[in-house]
């Protein structure tokens, strides 16, 4: 049985989408991080980084933290959500990776800049905006003429990727004039699987 | 045969470690980022973000980037440099996907506000400092009474992460008082594979 440790965010979404579309049984547990839970030493024990999501699988006694680990741990483990041909398996874990290290971190630091900081930064504000707008522009040109960032196939890449659009789109931050990205976001956003997962342990208000 | 196209970066810097340790046959491609080459079209059609490195294998039709990417790719194609045990397997990947989303991001992000931005600001400077520290203390506690990030074996998670902490110290963010690390920093730089790998395809010379 898979244990999740999560709250509602971007990375925490991905870990909920993925096991509502695989149908695991887990245990859900809400770690509040406005409470300072993730901050806790029985957090800290799961993930010295206090982030969350983290799984705990007793069947392989694997614990797991990181988004892009847990969504390939997930897949490896059922054989779903991750083509079988070789092209295609390496274009999914390409843009899982696009994802976790040239999307989601920046985009991360806009969240940040742009509604969080202080001081307002407008070079730092900018720099997010450019950053982001360009990898819009890379996954928007990926999904010209195919359906899903692997291909043919709906996978992980999907799942990853649609856990921060759907935080951009609560944000305010626009990519609807990327047309196919916005098409593919919203193909995403109807299915049941992922209406189920942004709304646990509860749904994003905005920030 | 595997063609690479890099240039003198961090990231490139894991993709020529792991073919150097793998003593895979390979061509390399200089792509010189200083005189945009990265910008032009036939460097896009390989990566449509303009980022380095790339590589192509010809024995499977497979195009990659991503560095955290082609790691898993070259660990796969080869079995080595991935530990085969469930357990460590998945330290091995967690701690590169910590790499990829956690920590080469936010170097990058400091690297640039601290060493590079026209206008200096404070705030940002200090932010990345206070989360690349986090990122080196999540790093030293995992390093405590183990040799290398899997655990026993040394994996794509450490080339991954020495490509950021060798851009670390050139740069001289200092880590040095987190002794596991250090220590486990060491390490890898005395390995003959790395040694060729950070002087191709030329030395970094600092920011």
């Amino acid at each position: 049985m898979i244990d999740l440790y999560t709250d509602s965010s971007p990375n925490g979404f991905k870990a909920t989408i993925a096991l509502e579309e695989l149908a695991l049984p887990y245990r859900l547990h809400h770690v509040k991080i406005d409470d300072g839970a993730h901050r806790r030493p029985e957090f800290l024990a799961l993930n010295p980084h206090g982030r969350i999501p983290v799984i705990t699988d007793d069947d392989t006694g694997v614990t797991l933290f990181e988004s892009a680990a847990i969504l390939f741990y997930l897949a490896d483990k059922t054989g779903r959500l991750l083509p079988q041909g070789t092209k295609a398996r390496w274009e999914a874990i390409k843009w899982l990776q696009f994802h976790a290290a040239s999307m989601g971190p920046l985009l991360g630091q806009r969240v940040h800049f742009e509604m969080f900081a202080e001081e307002k930064l407008p070079a730092a504000v900018e720099r997010y905006r450019r950053l982001t707008e360009e990898a819009f522009s890379t996954l928007d040109a990926r999904l010209a003429g195919v359906s899903w960032l692997a291909g043919d196939e709906y996978s992980v890449a999907d799942i990853a990727t649609f856990g921060w659009t759907h935080i951009a789109a609560i944000c305010g931050f626009s990519f609807s004039h990327h047309r196919n990205l916005f098409r593919w976001h919203e193909r995403v956003a109807e299915r049941p699987a992922v209406q189920r997962g942004i709304a646990l342990p509860a749904p994003a208000t905005g920030p």
